[in-house]
């Protein structure tokens, strides 16, 4: 049994992440210590993952989708400051995403803030939607 | 399709967040670095939704509730903080919330702790309740 | 309707964190900043939750359990450094916990580490076990 | 009743964890501030849980079975800088893993990072996959 049969389905389609935001300065070298927010996504199954994206504001229609591609049994650790088509996501701003796929991936947020001279962390699991 | 029709019911109408702690003091320039407690909200459907929180304390009866509206295809990140009616969060108290919205939304709690010179951020999707 | 009439089933009796661990040493005023694990509980119901928690090691045969209540409409921030009875939890130690209850509730899972200068935060929801 | 008799199903059989990245460099004394990512595996059935893990890359074919084992009414915090059969995890490089166990288990997920002079936390319940 290979890796990709043995678990073809782990994951959701539909996924939301809740909080965004993307500090308008950073401390320490980049890309490493950048200030900035992630969607990593792992789609262990056979077949590429397309994925689009929308993000959500708190005065505005949302923008998007995002479209991403994400292969068979590979991850990506997207950052949504390299985001920008149809439009860069704007910096201190708060926003949420939505995330769908054509094949099931799962979804982790995580963000690395480095606005004061010391960095901190946060990740979660995103919310999975209905399958 | 529009994005509003592409997913009505993505999220709950109930959620809970067990930890909560607005600490009395900050460093850094305000609101940016302001300590806060932040209950991050998505609703991606078509209609408002009208949301309800109430807080729970360790040693006396619930508040509120605090009513809150979140348009329709957009986020809100609310700030505990920020809440004074019917009375103010006390501060460097423990507390606990529950949201109930009459429309499925997507909930995040995040926290930034700036009491000491660096800030700390934590980050959780809160308890779905039923449907 | 009351606040505990309308949610008495919010949660669940059994709940797992696989994480935990703490540090020996703290800097910072203590209480507010002495390094900490916490569960933070949050009881809805009408009714007392008789809580039971097992302390689970790398090397040696589980503690407890240790016995806590939470009143009804009450919260409870729970440090595992103040568990003493049957057996204070060892510093500088993996282990994790499994919290039953005979009502149900919901927990969140924090840890405030102060070992260097500046603080860290951590939080999660607990793994809900099954109803 | 015994412990172990109590909740022998507590947990699921896959978990997906799509963060991880092994900073290079790290501050602080070794081991305890030493830069780690961690799965805190528990297990708290009467059987010893077999574990296999595959590690998900961004541009290369997963690596692994990594085995691990976790005793019946144990917990293991398992750092990901410890694996290194069948090769090590390479630092300073965005990976994802799922873990597949024979034994219902839970697992949690954590990161210290001591990169710069402050150490930072993160931690979040990992994806549970189909029982």
């Amino acid at each position: 049994m290979t890796v990709s049969e043995s678990a073809p389905d782990l994951g959701r389609t539909t996924w939301a992440i809740a909080e965004g935001y993307i500090p308008g300065q950073s401390h320490g070298p980049a890309p490493e210590m950048e200030s900035h927010e992630a969607a990593c996504m792992l789609n262990v199954g056979p077949r590429e993952a397309h994925v689009a994206i929308t993000i959500y504001f708190e005065d505005r229609e949302p923008a998007g989708p995002y479209p991403v591609v994400v292969p068979p049994r590979r991850t990506l650790h997207l950052r949504f400051n390299e985001l920008t088509d149809p439009e860069p996501i704007p910096r201190d701003t708060g926003y949420a995403s939505v995330i769908r796929s054509d094949a099931p991936i799962v979804i982790q947020h995580t963000r690395l803030d480095s606005r004061q001279a010391e960095n901190a962390l946060l990740s979660t699991i995103a919310y999975p939607g209905p399958q």
